[in-house]
Parts: structure tokens; C-alpha cells; sequence
């Protein structure tokens, strides 16, 4: 591309509303423009970016014999009614009527649909197994989209969907996407882990994430000093390794606690630490009021707790409800006497003579044991912290952030029970199909190599997601020689079918220079002064290094970085 | 691909719910799957012809120095507010609100977008011309989704918008787009005509079509016998050539017409013909009732009368509205005392002494003339019949159908007025900017070319958009040396990155003969007992012409087919 015939831009200031580095580089460069909140254009220049995300994935997949297609997005809301996962999106999806009131959703991933495609063929053992993929655009009403495009509402997503006849199948089916992953993610350049994680809405056996680490991922990555493990938080058990208390149990009693409702302000009044409260914290739960016990220097983590209530969505508990269910102003709930389910983390087993809210305000109640009230569920329900000891190894727990760029689910029979997608096996029977789906988001893969790649000046992609790989930049288009050679260079390149782009603009080389920084051109070739002695000056931009190449060797250094 | 190791499947049986040639084999071929009214998944088999089909338009935009970026379908409604165009597109736009009850509606085309996202270059003169393109889904709510592919409601069009200084650079670019849409047009092999077309909701100042030649088209495209005249019959003027009537002009009076309401009902009564008739037919445009007068032998051409009245909307009135206006039961309309404006064909000014509707039940007035009622505008408002005169050369017009596969509009200032996007001239002046757009529906063309060619057995794609260019059918996968030949062929496919298909499932030949006619591959190689011998069957589908080829001289007959 010659940057004088072409449609380009670059901004010099900071982008006003982004709030991530790779948001606002990726603004700056003239890549994406919000149009609103978590929906991007992605202009020329990003399209060349995420056109070689997308090659990369679809290379990859046709490796492992994976068959695209191509589904709709806007999908009758019955779909997800049948496979009962309506109600689980709740206001995730995006809703609407048709001109003749009939309701559609736009979909947010298509495990039903491909279901149903997949009942087209495998109608016998002999058809598996088989894998089919798209490469379409996903649309989910998040909370709060963020961090340009890391937490959008429109992106492109790879899904793909495995279909086998039995469990060892599946594994096999599995094992192939990661190891197609894997492949991706190292040609993205992306430094990542693996890690397991909840299987949330989507249901199923497994679930491994792809993580970009980077300090702004919304996901903690938890690692062991010592061994290996690495796991989602969300997932994370907290070990129940701490020796039961040796206090001796004595009666609860009630207690006036005037002016102290947080536990640091009760810990002062009773001359405790916090580690001798237990925490209650009401939430509602697909409209339903709980409460969560937990210890006084821990946090629930939520995850767990929706997968034990098997609930859609969470939140805490509005004030009236709180005071409803404790008839007592907020901040004083406790397990003991309250108008609503209790579920307690099982560390609480170990507690003896705990303090607890006393379900009256300005009153709390001492001395409580595990004894003085019934929980429904006793369960592992508290996040983990750094330092907790590893499930594995035991030696002390690591956290690193990530930003979750893939994942892998072994569905097992989940959606083809729900939707009825049946083989016939060797013995006439008819079975369900297992099934497994892998997902990658490519704007997130960009943002996230972006996120990863980048210094002061701006952008510096890998060689094989680079818009272009090589720029070459004329210091002065008026003269002849430069422009000669430049040109030569240019053709060299598309003779050979590099991307190339030819900064060729009537700009100050600084111009140039900063502009190339900017949307982060791996190598550059400054065609200046010194080619009338037959030298030209080539640039890396992830070092700064540069060096002389003569015109005699300059074709074999440009092969170099396209052929290597 | 090795169709024994392939999701692939073919259906005997025609679709029972689909209305067209290519929809049906379609469906059949395993290549397309409807999931709602004008929605379908593109299967597998119907995603590798798509492919092509996008590979071809993105090569020949690409080659014109096109540059792709990619929008997104969500949009803010306010942005089609902005521009004027939310009314026009009324309920032809899927409409819905985000989880914040922001309203958006679906993208059915991308002027505004493209006209935000070119604003951020284009400041000055000198950054001119640049053509932007995407290959993006669109949503269109369409009345009456149908014809498979043809009319749907999700699709994938490319879009390219030109921006450009003056008339003069506009009609270079909309040249430049023009030639390219030729090319697209010939190497997707179809039939097409290149015809003149209303700019409708689009505005602007010239529309031409691609019009794929069909009979089932839903187009009429109007030629003529004697010169090159080509049209899209909503366009067409009807010559006023007739000689006015001689008759002398007499008073009007009023009938009783028992039992006559058709037009051939009362002419049958006063023993007329219905050319001595005019019709009275009664719209609802946008809210308001109007009658249109024709002359009894003619059809109202509504996009006439829609854009003689500004209309965005328009249908037949309401029984009620009818008999509101006309104080009469329905079929007794006439310009006479009706209580809504009245629009006059042209052609009426030479017509004396005719019959209209007396705006009461049961009656007719007879000998009415022009100057006996008050219309509010005269004009061309009937549709062109066959033999017509040619606005040309008078010569008899000619009619044939087409399919709408690709639309180039001259859009000059409209969006970049309405959308105060501008560029500063040599003098130091604001200017707005000169824009074209040109659009191609991608599964429309693939579903045209399924259209264009087929015969009983099935579709019969061209080279260049075929799922796959060769098919080799093994006749039995247990003779080791056909399944040795059919592999070496393979591979020998597979090295040269030709796309090829390998038919070794365990079938009777006659299923695999069928299969491969049915999805249409141009090219087949029969791996037969013949083998023994050196010997292989090539079979052409367009012709069903057999040969035999040897061994030695089978990869030299591959390789012609793919590099020609």
C-alpha cells in the first residue's frame, strides 16, 4: 500500500474515553473508532490486523480437518427456550421483535444451532467424529463494556463445535483443539496460560481458559510456587487445612454494639480480629433472598456460590430486602434466626465462640458456635487469596492477572439430551452425541497482543499479526533516486506478494517515523541521503536497533523476514 | 477433502418449504439450511462456494486500490435519525433496545457509518480520492422473505463507498467500481444486463443494476428491439405517443350498474372495451389516503407513485378508508367527489368521454373528460407493457427478468450535507464531500448463479465459484489399487493447493455418482476397474461429455483445469 494514494490517519493526543493502553494505541493508530458503548469500527488499518487473526485461526483449524460454516445471528428466541438457556442468558442477549411480533434474539454463542446442523449427517456411528467452525460475529449486552476492544457487545468469535460418538472421542476431539490453541496462540505471540475454569452457563465436564497475561485482565490466574497448578480463582479451592480451634465452646449470648457495623468497628468494640467473626452477606438469587456465611477475613467468591444454588444471576440483596429478611437495619444479619436460607463455608467447622450479626440492630451475638443454627448447605465458598496453600503441592498460592482469549468446554451430552440429537450405534441403538465447543474472540486476540506489545511510542506487533510486515519510508519525495529506489523495493515486495506499505507522503520524515512507531511496523527501511552511496538504513521497532544495508543485500534481508 | 472422514451429507427428497430452483437444490446439495422465515445457516458444503463467491469480489476490490475496514451491524438509531433515513427504512429495520433502553436497530446499509468513519481522514483536498469497502452482514425485516437466498433477511453484502471532491472524481471512481462489478459479474459466469434503476431511499443521482437474468426474478427488466435500451421497468417512462381521441366531448351523467364492479364487469354493461375506462385505485402513503387515476387497460407503477408523492410507505387502502373517502361501497371509486387528492396518469389528457366510479354504490358516471374533476398532479404514473415504444427509438420495448445481484448509486452531497462532513479546498474553503456507494449481495449472487445453472440432476457451478473445481469417485474403497490411484491423485491436488475432493466413502458408485451431480463440481475423475489398465473416466457436468485418460496423462489434465 502507498500511504499517498491511501485512505490514513493517526492521532497525536490520547484518546478521551479508552482506559487501556491497547485501546487507546489502537485509537490512535487510526486501527478501530468507537461508534458506542462496546461497539468499534475497525478501520483499514486494524482490518489488515484482524484479517491475519483470522487467517491464523482459520489455518489452524482446517489443520486439525475442522469443516467451516457459516450460521445467522439473528436466531427465533425458542432456540434457546428449548435447551433452557434463555433464562440464563437473562439480559446478556440482545432482544427483538420481527415485523410480524415474533421474538428473535442476536446470538451469543451457538451450541444450539450447531446441534441442530449437526443432526443433518451423523445419523450413524460410521459419520463420526466430525468438527465444524465459523468464524462469525457474536453480540452479548455486557454490564460494562470496557477496555476497547477486551469487553465489547458486537465481536467475531471462532467457535467450533466437536462431535463424537462417546466420551474417549470427545477427549480425543479435545485434544486437538488445544493443541490447535496452543498453535494459535504461540503465532499470535501471545505469552498465556492454561488454565481450568468454572464451566458456568455453558455446562459441561471441563473448562480450560486461553489467558493473555496482562495486568489489566479482568481474570486472576492462580499459580503455585511449587508445582504447576493453574486455575481460574473462580474455580479455586480454598484448602481446608487449618486445625480445628481448640477454644473450649461456650453459650452464645446477645450484646449491644452501638455505633459498629463494619467488622474492622465491631473487631475494636469486642477487642477481637476479624478472622474471629463470621461475615453474613445476603444476595438475591434469581429473585430469591440467601444469606452466605463466611469467615471474617475472607470473601465469598461468587462463582462458587451460584454454582452451588445452581442460580443465573446474583447480586446482593437491595436494603429492603436485607431488612426484611433481619428486621434490623442493614449490618447487623447473622445465621441465627434469620428469614431466609444459610449456606456456610466450611472453614467455619473449624471456628469455636465466633461473632455473628445479631438480626438486631446495634446487636451482635458472642460465643456462637456451628451448633446454634442450621444451614442448608456447608460448602468450600470463599475466594482465594495469595499465599493459601496449593491443592496440588501445598506450597503457597501465586496470582497473576489474564485476559481470557480462548476457551475449551467438553460439553458431554449437555445440549444434544436437551435438543434430542441422537446416532444410531453399532448395536441399533440411539445415543446422544457428545459434543464438545472451543471459542476464540479475535478483537480480543488483537487487543490483547496489542495489550502485550507494545512502549512509549506505541504499537509493536509481531512479525505475523503486523497490518504490514515491512514499511519502507522515503525521507524526501522529491528526490529522484530515493523515490527510484523506493519504488523498486515496493515492487520487489509485491512481486513477491509481501504486505508492504510505502510511506510516501509530501510529511517530515519525523512525521513519518513517529507515524510508523505508532501503528507499530516490525522492521522499517529508511530510503534517505544515503542511497546515492548505495546504503539504505533499516530499523527494528521492538529494539530501536538499526543498521546499514547496502543495495545489494537489501532483497535478501526483506526475503529474510517474509520466508523465515 | 475426504468425504469419509467429512460431515457431508445430500438429501433425496425436495424441500417441501422452499419456492425456487436454487433453493431446492440447495437444500438438497447439503449446502444451505433454513432456520426461519429468510434466515439459513450456510452448511459446510454451501460456505466453500460462499467463499469463493468473496474471494472473487475482494480481489477485484482490492485490485481497483479499495481498502476494506469492517462496521459494525449494532448501530445507534439516532445515527439513521441524523441522516433522515429512519422513517424511510420504517419497519424494513430491526429495531431493539440495549439492557439501558438505548434504542438501535440493525444495519440494513452503511452510508452514515462509512460517511463518520471517512471524516477522519479527508480534511483536506489533497487527502482525495479513497474507495473504503467492507464485507459485512446486513438485516433487512423484509415483507415477504423468499426464493432461498434470493430475499432474505440476514446477508452478507459487500459494501464500498467512494468519497471524492468534485462530479468530475466521483464518476472516475463510480467508473472504476463499474468496471470492477463486470469482472465480478463475468468470473461468477453470469448472465447479467447492466440496467438503469430508481435511487429510491438511497437518493442521489444515478442508480444503475446488475440484473442476473432469471425468470423467476422478481425484476422486470425492460430492453428493446430495435437499440441498446435497458431499464428496470420501475423506471420506465410510458412515451406519450398516443393521438388524442377525436370524439367530440360530452356532459356527463351518472348509471345505475347493478352487479358490475369489475372493470370487465362494467364494460361487459356499457358495452366498452376497458381502454374506455379509467381506474380509480386508492393508497394508504404514509398515513394518508390518495387515488391514482389510470387508464382502464393499464397498471399503476407504484415506485412512480411513491416518488411522485415523497413516500416512504405505501400499500393499498383499507376496505374502511375506501368507503370513508368514497361514501360507497368498495369498487365505485372515481375522481368525482371522493374526499382525498386525486393523481392523474398523463395519458387520461387524451381520453374523452370515459367511465369512472361515481363514488356511490351500484353507479358509474359515463362521458367524464378532464376538465370534470381537479387532480392535484398530472405525470407518468403506468406501469410499461411489452411493445410498448421504446423512449429511445420507438421501436417495440422487449421484457425479461433479472435478479438484483449488484447496485452502483451516484450518491453526490446527500449524506456528507446531511451529516455536515467536509473537506477544505484549494482556497481555503469548506466543501461537502462527492460519495458513491456500490453494493453486491453475496449469498444472492452465489443463490443467482445455482439459478443459472442447473439441469435435472442437480447444480452444475462454474469453475470458479464451484465448492470444488475436481471430484475423484473411487468405485470400490476395497480394491487397494484404485484407493492407491485415488490417493495419488489426491495428493498430487493437495501439493499444488488445488481444491479437490476425494469420494472414498463406502457407497454404491450410483450414490456417489449422484452426490457429486447433485452439488454440482464441474470435474470428475472415475477411479475404476479401468485402473488396471492405466485407464481413468473423466466426466464433465455441464455436458455430461465422457472420456478416458491414462495415468500418464491424468496430472497434466488436473493441472489444465486449475491454471487455465
Amino acid at each position: 500500500m502507498k500511504l499517498s494514494q491511501s485512505f490514513f490517519y493517526t492521532l497525536r493526543e490520547n484518546a478521551k474515553d479508552e482506559d487501556s493502553v491497547s485501546s487507546n494505541l489502537l485509537v490512535r493508530a487510526g486501527m478501530i473508532k468507537k461508534t458506542s458503548a462496546g461497539i468499534y469500527m475497525i478501520m483499514p488499518m486494524g482490518k489488515k490486523v484482524l484479517a491475519k487473526v483470522e487467517n491464523i485461526i482459520r489455518e489452524e483449524m482446517d489443520a486439525k480437518g475442522a469443516q467451516e460454516l457459516l450460521m445467522p445471528a439473528l436466531i427465533p428466541e425458542e432456540v434457546y427456550e428449548k435447551s433452557g438457556r434463555r433464562e440464563a442468558f437473562g439480559s446478556n442477549m440482545f432482544a427483538l421483535h420481527d415485523r410480524n411480533d415474533r421474538p428473535y434474539v442476536l446470538g451469543p454463542t451457538h451450541e444450539e444451532l450447531f446441534t441442530m446442523a449437526a443432526s443433518m449427517d451423523g445419523k450413524s456411528y460410521k459419520d463420526f467424529p466430525y468438527n465444524l467452525y465459523q468464524i462469525q460475529t457474536k453480540y452479548r449486552d455486557e454490564t460494562r463494556p470496557r477496555f476497547g476492544l477486551i469487553r465489547v457487545r458486537e465481536f467475531i468469535m471462532k467457535d467450533a463445535y466437536s462431535f463424537d460418538t462417546d466420551e474417549e472421542g470427545l477427549a480425543k476431539s479435545y485434544d486437538a483443539m488445544y493443541d490447535a490453541y496452543c498453535r494459535i496462540m504461540d503465532r499470535l505471540g501471545l505469552k498465556y496460560k492454561i488454565v481450568r475454569a468454572d464451566t458456568g452457563a455453558m455446562g459441561g465436564l471441563l473448562s480450560e481458559e486461553y489467558q493473555a497475561l496482562s495486568p489489566i485482565g479482568e481474570d486472576v490466574i492462580v499459580g503455585c510456587e511449587g508445582c504447576d497448578f493453574s486455575s481460574n480463582m473462580e474455580i479455586t479451592e480454598v484448602m481446608d487445612n487449618k486445625p480445628e480451634s481448640t477454644e473450649p465452646k461456650v453459650p452464645y449470648s446477645i450484646k449491644e454494639t452501638p455505633n459498629a457495623k463494619t467488622i474492622d468497628e465491631v473487631a475494636a468494640f469486642f477487642g477481637k480480629q476479624p478472622s474471629d467473626f463470621v461475615k453474613t452477606l445476603l444476595y438475591n438469587a434469581d429473585g430469591k433472598i440467601v444469606a452466605f456465611c463466611v469467615p471474617g477475613d475472607r470473601e465469598l467468591n461468587e462463582a462458587k456460590a451460584m454454582k452451588l444454588l445452581g442460580a443465573n444471576e446474583m447480586e446482593l440483596a437491595a436494603f429492603d430486602d436485607v431488612e426484611r429478611v433481619t428486621h434490623a437495619k442493614v449490618g447487623f444479619a447473622g445465621p441465627i434466626g434469620i428469614d431466609c436460607p444459610v449456606y456456610m463455608d466450611r472453614q467455619i467447622l473449624k471456628m469455636h465462640n465466633f461473632i455473628v450479626g445479631a438480626n438486631k440492630t446495634d446487636h451482635h451475638y458472642e460465643n456462637v458456635n456451628v451448633e446454634d443454627f442450621q444451614p442448608e448447605a456447608i460448602a468450600d465458598l470463599c475466594q482465594v487469596k495469595e499465599g493459601d496453600v496449593c491443592p496440588v503441592c501445598g506450597k503457597p498460592l501465586t496470582f497473576e492477572h489474564g485476559i481470557e482469549v480462548g476457551n475449551l468446554f467438553k460439553l458431554g451430552t449437555k445440549y444434544s439430551k436437551s435438543l434430542n440429537v441422537l446416532y444410531t450405534d453399532q448395536d441399533n441403538q440411539q445415543k446422544p452425541i457428545w459434543m464438545g465447543c472451543y471459542g476464540i474472540g479475535l478483537e480480543r486476540c488483537m487487543a490483547a497482543v496489542a495489550e502485550q506489545y507494545n512502549d512509549e511510542k506505541g504499537l509493536m506487533w509481531p512479525d505475523e499479526v503486523a497490518p504490514f510486515r515491512l514499511a519502507i519510508v522515503v525521507i524526501s519525495n522529491k528526490d529522484e533516486r530515493q523515490m527510484e529506489v523506493a519504488d523498486q523495493l515496493y515492487d520487489f515486495c509485491k512481486k513477491h506478494h509481501y504486505d508492504v506499505l510505502l510511506d510516501d507522503r509530501k510529511e517530515r520524515p519525523g512525521v513519518k517515523f513517529k507515524d510508523m512507531e505508532l501503528i507499530g511496523i516490525p522492521h522499517r527501511i529508511t530510503v534517505g541521503r544515503g542511497v546515492k552511496d548505495g546504503m539504505l538504513e533499516w530499523t527494528e521497532r521492538s529494539t530501536g536497533e538499526k543498521r546499514e544495508v547496502s543495495l545489494d543485500d537489501i532483497e535478501d534481508r526483506i526475503t529474510e523476514i517474509y520466508e523465515k
